[in-house]
This record gives C-alpha cells, sequence and structure tokens, in this order.
C-alpha cells in the first residue's frame, strides 16, 4: 500500500485528484487530501473509497510532520513561498516531493541531501514551468541528436478563454490568480534576438507585441515574459542567438490593456485612501490630468492619442466612466483594479478556457535551415474542470503515478528537462488528449 | 567660547563654513570642521585662525562621541543616512542639532526626549526642504492673518545652469548629486488640483508639464514631484483644493530626458552584465527593437513617433549613436547612463549654476480674487561656489548663528514652519543676496 500526500485542494488541483483516484483501488495506493478547509478537501474526493480528506493546520509543526510522515510522496500544491518548509520536512522524514512551482534557491540548498537520502524532489512540473520545458526539451534533444543546431527558439504561452466563451469585448476572463493577471509583467523583461540583448521596461511590454498564430483558434498577441536569457542555462542553448519567452493575450487585448498600465492604474507600490462615495469615474480621472470641462474620454485621447474607439468601448464597458462607487476604496491602485475587474471578468459556470502554447524553433541542418513550430491548444470543460487545473494538475499526477510504478527513477533534485522524466510524461499527457502538433518548413 | 562643530565638508558646505569663519572671531566661535578627509577639511577652512579641521571616523562611536562631545552645537552636512546616528550621539551629550535634510521617523521618535533635554533640533533647513518652507510660511501666515484664504498653492524648485553657462544643447550640467538626477522622479508622483486628486507613475510624469516662466530668466518646464499632498499638513492647508510641488527644468529638457525614461534607460532595479568592447549605440540599441537593417535613429522614431529632430540631436550630442565603448559595462542601467552623462554634463570651472524657485497662490480676499506669485533666482559664482551650495548652506549657517545670538529661542524638534525661525533668517538671507521677489495681479 502506498500513500500519496497531496497538500492543497484549490482550483489547480482537480485533475490531479481525479487521475490519481481513478487507478487507486486498482494500483493499492490511498490519496491523502490534506486541507485547511476539511469540508472542499471531502467534496474534491467525491466519497471514493482509496481517498481521505484531513484538516491541515501548517503552523502547527507536529500536525504537519504527523501527516507528512504517514506518507510516500508528497504533492504540494500549496502557495510557492510555502515550498521550502514543506520541502525541508519531506527531506527530514525521507519523503519525495513533487511541485508545480520555480525550484526555489532554499530547494538547491537541499540538493546535496536529497541525493545522500535517495529522494526525489521535482519541481515545475505543471504548465509553465512545466510542459514548456518538456515539450520543448523533446524537441532540443531530438534535433541535437540528429546534429541539427537550435538558431533561435521563441515560445509563448497564454491562459485563455476558449472562443466559444469570449463573449466580452476584452474576449478575457480569469481563469487563474486575477492578482497575478492584473500585475503581469513588471519588472523589466529581457531577451536575446539575433545576438542583441534586449530589454524592456513595463510601461514599453504592451507594444512591443509580436502576432502568434494558431490553426484552430486563430491570433493572439504575443510580448516578452521577465528574463528569457537565464533559460539557455536551463535548455543547454548557451550560444543560441535568439531566446524569448513569452506571454499570449487574445489580439487586440493588450493595447486596451496599455491604457491601465500607461495611467499608473496596476501601480502596486503605494495605497491609496479614497474617500467613501468615490466612483469609478473618479477613480479614473485621477489618472488623468485636471481639466476644467474636459471628459474623462477626452482626455484620455488627448493624453494617448492612439487610444482608438474601440479601445474606449472595451474600458467603458469595465464601468470604468461610470457614476457607481467603487468596490474597494483603500489598497493600492493595482488591487482596485482587481477587484472591479473581478465581477466584470468572472467565469461563468459553463464558461471554457483554453491554454494555448507555441514554441518556435530555427534550425541549422546539413539540408539547410528549417523551423519548426510546436503548439498546444487545450480546451477546459467549464469553470471547474478547467484547461488550466488539467495542464497543471496532470503532468504532477503522471510524473507521480510514473514514479511509484517504477517507470520514472532518476533521484535527486529535479526540474523535467531529462528524457526519462518528460517522455513518459508526454507519452502519457497524449493519452489525456494534451499533445503537441507540429508543423516543419524549410526556410 | 562656543564651539560649533561641523560634520562634513562636501560640495554644499562652503558657504556655511564660510559665513560662520567671517565673524566668528568677533563672536568669539569655534569653528570644528571634521571629515573623512582631512585634507579638504583643512583646505575649506583657509587657515582662518578660529577654523580647526579634524578627522573623523564615523564608524569609530568613541572618537565621534568625542568630538561632539567638546561641542556646543552640530551641523551635520553628512549623508541623510547618518543623521539619526549623529542626532542620538547629540541627544545623549546634550548638544543642539541641525541639518538641511528631511526629518525622519527616527528622529520623530527622539522628539519628547529633545525637549525635555531643551535641546533645538532643525532639520529641513537647506534649499529644497528649507527655503522652500520659509518663504512660503511666511506668505501662507501673513494672508490667513489678513483674513485671507489660500485656495491653490502650487510650488516649483530647480537646481540648474545660469543662462549664460547653459552652453550644450540640453542646457544642463550636472551641479548636484548626478544620481539623484537620473532618478529624479521615480515612484508615483501625486498632488490634488480643484479638489481632484492625481497621480502620476513616472513613465508619464516628463509629458505633465506646466509652463513656468521668470522675468529675468525665462521659460522653464514644471513637472510633479512626488506626494504634494503631505505637505497639507506641514502647511496647515489641511482643505486647500489645489496643491501641487514640482521640479524645475529648462524648457525642452524633459520631453528629451523622456526618451531615457520611456526606453528604461533610467531603470535602477536590475543589473547589466554587457561584454566589454560594448558600444554606447549598442547599450542604446538593447533599449530598442531588433531589426535587421534599421538605424538606432530610425527605430527611435518609429517606437516614440513624437521624437524630433532636436531630440534626436540631444541624444546623439550625448553620443549615444557613437561607436566608442562605454565607461562601465556592468551595473543599472541608470548607473551606465549616469557614469555617461558625468562626463557630458560636467560643470566647468567657470560655469555658474543657479537655483531657481516659484510658489504660485490664488487666495480668496474680502475684495475678490488674487494671484500672488513669489520668485527667488540665485546665480552661482563659478564651480565651487555654487547657488546650490548657497541656497543650501546659508540657511543652516544663519539658523546657527541666530540660535548662538538668542534671536532665535525655540527649543524641540522642528523645521523651520514658525515665524519666530522663518522671519530672521529670511531677514539675513536678503543681506546676502537671497531673495524672493513678488508679483500680485487681481484674478
Amino acid at each position: 500500500m502506498q500513500t500519496i500526500l497531496i497538500l492543497g485542494s484549490g482550483k489547480s488541483s482537480v485533475y490531479l485528484i481525479n487521475y490519481l483516484l481513478d487507478t487507486a483501488d486498482a494500483k493499492k495506493r490511498r490519496i491523502i487530501l490534506a486541507d485547511l478547509s476539511l469540508e472542499i478537501a471531502t467534496q474534491k474526493l467525491r466519497n471514493h473509497k482509496s481517498g481521505k480528506a484531513i484538516w491541515i493546520d501548517l503552523d502547527d509543526v507536529e500536525n504537519r510532520k504527523a501527516i507528512i510522515k504517514n506518507s510516500d510522496v508528497v504533492i504540494s500544491m500549496l502557495p510557492a513561498f510555502l515550498h521550502p518548509i514543506i520541502a525541508k520536512d519531506c527531506l527530514e522524514l525521507g519523503k519525495h516531493f513533487f511541485s508545480a512551482s520555480y525550484e526555489s534557491e532554499e530547494m538547491r540548498e537541499m540538493k546535496s541531501e536529497i541525493e545522500e537520502k535517495n529522494l526525489l524532489f521535482l519541481n515545475e512540473c505543471g504548465l509553465d514551468p512545466g510542459l514548456d520545458h518538456m515539450s520543448a526539451m523533446k524537441i532540443i534533444h531530438c534535433e541535437k541528436e540528429n546534429g541539427n543546431k537550435i538558431t533561435a527558439f521563441r515560445s509563448f504561452t497564454g491562459g485563455l478563454l476558449a472562443p466559444e466563451s469570449e463573449d466580452n469585448p476584452w474576449k478575457y476572463k480569469f481563469t487563474w490568480n486575477p492578482r497575478n493577471v492584473v500585475l503581469a509583467g513588471q519588472g523589466t523583461s529581457r531577451y536575446i534576438q539575433n545576438g542583441s540583448y534586449k530589454y524592456v521596461p513595463y510601461h514599453m511590454l504592451y507594444r512591443r507585441l509580436e502576432k502568434i498564430s494558431f490553426e484552430k483558434v486563430g491570433d493572439f498577441d504575443g510580448y516578452p515574459n521577465r528574463d528569457s536569457l537565464s533559460y539557455r542555462k536551463i535548455y543547454g542553448l548557451d550560444d543560441i542567438r535568439t531566446l524569448l519567452r513569452g506571454t499570449l493575450r487574445r489580439a487586440g487585448f493588450c493595447q486596451s490593456w496599455d491604457v491601465f498600465v500607461q495611467l499608473g492604474i496596476t501601480d502596486d507600490s503605494f495605497k491609496m485612501q479614497l474617500p467613501s462615495g468615490f466612483t469609478h469615474k473618479m477613480f479614473f480621472n485621477s489618472f488623468l490630468p485636471y481639466h476644467e470641462t474636459k471628459s474623462v474620454v477626452e482626455k484620455l485621447r488627448e493624453l494617448l492619442p492612439w487610444v482608438n474607439t474601440e479601445i474606449v468601448e472595451k474600458i467603458e464597458w469595465l464601468g470604468m466612466f461610470s457614476n457607481i462607487e467603487l468596490p474597494k476604496t483603500s489598497g493600492s491602485p493595482a488591487s482596485i483594479l482587481e477587484e472591479i475587474l473581478k465581477e466584470k471578468w468572472k467565469l461563468g459556470p459553463q464558461d471554457k478556457d483554453m491554454i494555448v502554447m507555441q514554441h518556435l524553433f530555427e534550425i541549422e541542418t546539413t539540408d539547410g535551415k528549417k523551423e519548426m513550430i510546436s503548439s498546444l491548444v487545450c480546451k477546459g470543460e467549464n469553470h471547474e474542470y478547467t484547461a488550466m487545473a488539467k495542464t497543471v494538475g496532470l503532468p504532477l499526477a503522471i510524473a507521480v503515478d510514473l514514479f511509484l510504478e517504477g517507470e520514472i527513477n532518476v533521484r535527486g533534485l529535479h526540474v523535467p528537462v531529462l528524457p526519462e522524466i518528460y517522455n513518459p510524461i508526454l507519452d502519457a499527457l497524449r493519452k489525456e488528449g494534451v499533445e503537441f502538433e507540429e508543423k516543419v518548413r524549410a526556410l
């Protein structure tokens, strides 16, 4: 009897839980789902006889360690900052650890001890990071083995709406953490293009767009995402002359979102204390210059001359020009904006989300240059069974399953860039309908 | 015999030292000038028989306290972060403390103890903060006493070049800390205009300009500076509907500087590690999109369509499009830019700097509305005897002189907003040629 402990029964856990429950009886496994809310955990297990919901208080060290001690493998779906704490417990108690979060510095400090104890700590095994690594590395390794050289690699990912649910002017709703969406892109993005280092400040990001097309679901705008340069090392592409990782939004979104960025409404660095009764229009107006007679829209179009009717309509649709009171009057501009958007961009019960990912490679072969485009489109079923939960949860569930089956045999601290990890996971994902399509053409 | 201890003999100390030395013999005072460089301190005292230069190591607590113990009054011209340390020593040893820096929270925590010991700790007694408070408060108090109501107050200050030294296309050279000039305006500026709160993000700041004119020295562009709202309390103008504090640059400067802001070249939040041999043009280009054939200037004008020939010429004059190697290849973009500008915007020995300050009041009187404009223009003599050193140092020197003469009798923790402090200081400044001119017109 093997025991899998899943920590956290949030929105992203549903496919993970179900995948592991489905074979639990046959494979003689017990699934413990631990959460601060026993109710939610119980509900997620749907009375499955191999599942057990328990209440956990992460601050209670004894409680936490007792629960971890009774398991063989721990999957953490908790917020990333908690992972080092859980990982340390796992190290102490000799348990394997899996997560979909970035490998942290604290995690790296445990590396030699993880190896000594012959454990596997596998991080970055979700969607992004996760599926992006696996699908890219499969191509990179394959091309290298064939004696080819990758000269350019650009990779874009988006967590969006399925086209059939794009029923508002933004063609967007929140399918993951709203705060992260509002703050997306802050800082300076870095990449390399044809040997030239490129640095893009936040306030320029939503103008440095590139059209990315998918055969079945149309066009998107991609913008550079944080530090692409660090991926040279992770992917073993140290000499590559073009490397860019980006984020996708439905075409048209970024230009309108840029209004909020330009005006400073996504600013999270200071707190506003607005008088009660402050309206949406007053809030928006506080980021525009003063004028005795001009309307908010007139001032907006004067300040940002590229703002067209379509953009104005999108902003109006959010209620920004209305005399309705703000849902929140104290907090950073970004947090007030988030509160406004949460209402407007709420996923309806039957809404379907969609994950799109595309890798664009330029490859030198003995027969000349070629371009390879590898694309993933994954649609959700409804607001609970989302493509986001599927693509984050399934890679993790599959990794744990394969590990317990002895089909993944590596030990130590890893992210899924090794063939012995990503090959069986990608194979299993294909059976679940999560599959990349490749297109190759000569350049 | 009274002993005045001056800590720090940097560029801003020259007028301060001379003013106090000039009357030291007659007033039976000893001036101790303490600095990490005994050589510079000695030189600044010009063999004056009432002056004594000493070496100080601020990290050596015993050394520091022994020096402070032997004085009656301490003037700190050190970097602001050191003030709490010096102030604590003064509190312990019962010495009066004067500075031209902002009153810090740590300083406020000492308030009751300062009062108990009957000491005077006077901060913000330089130019800005300092002269701005004094000159504004004199008008505010006077108008209030006459039963008038101030409905709007805007105040602008600039540390610039005298017109006769504006001999480069930017009409600008560094007359104070270059780093502060490069980073000026970062964060979100806040003010209130006709009852409307206004928030301006950094990347919008250099477009939210207002023309400010001086009869004798021409036109400047003013932009809002940090948190003007906090001045409502300091100046006792809680109900005012317009309050803005701003920074002045020579007309035309801001539009060109905005290129650096827009491209992200003033970013101080991350470090670049550029290969050696990296040129000015390559550096500038790394903030522009990639293009196979287009020149840096073409790409610049495409990205920022408002960039005209005049702006391009200014940037070219800085060497930004040259193939000369960078003076520095590691550090934040802002720090690399600073290094480039230091060469180009260096004050020549005979260059004259200039301080401009203007207060614009709107006042309701029983006879109707009036506008009052109070302006200060102060020119330096050369690169050593600067207007900056004069307007920062003289208010402090005068404050200490008047205090020792018994003409300022207040005790406790203060900034110069009380008539008993600002009136005698402004009178003495007038004798030194530092004087505001007032113009009033009916509205």
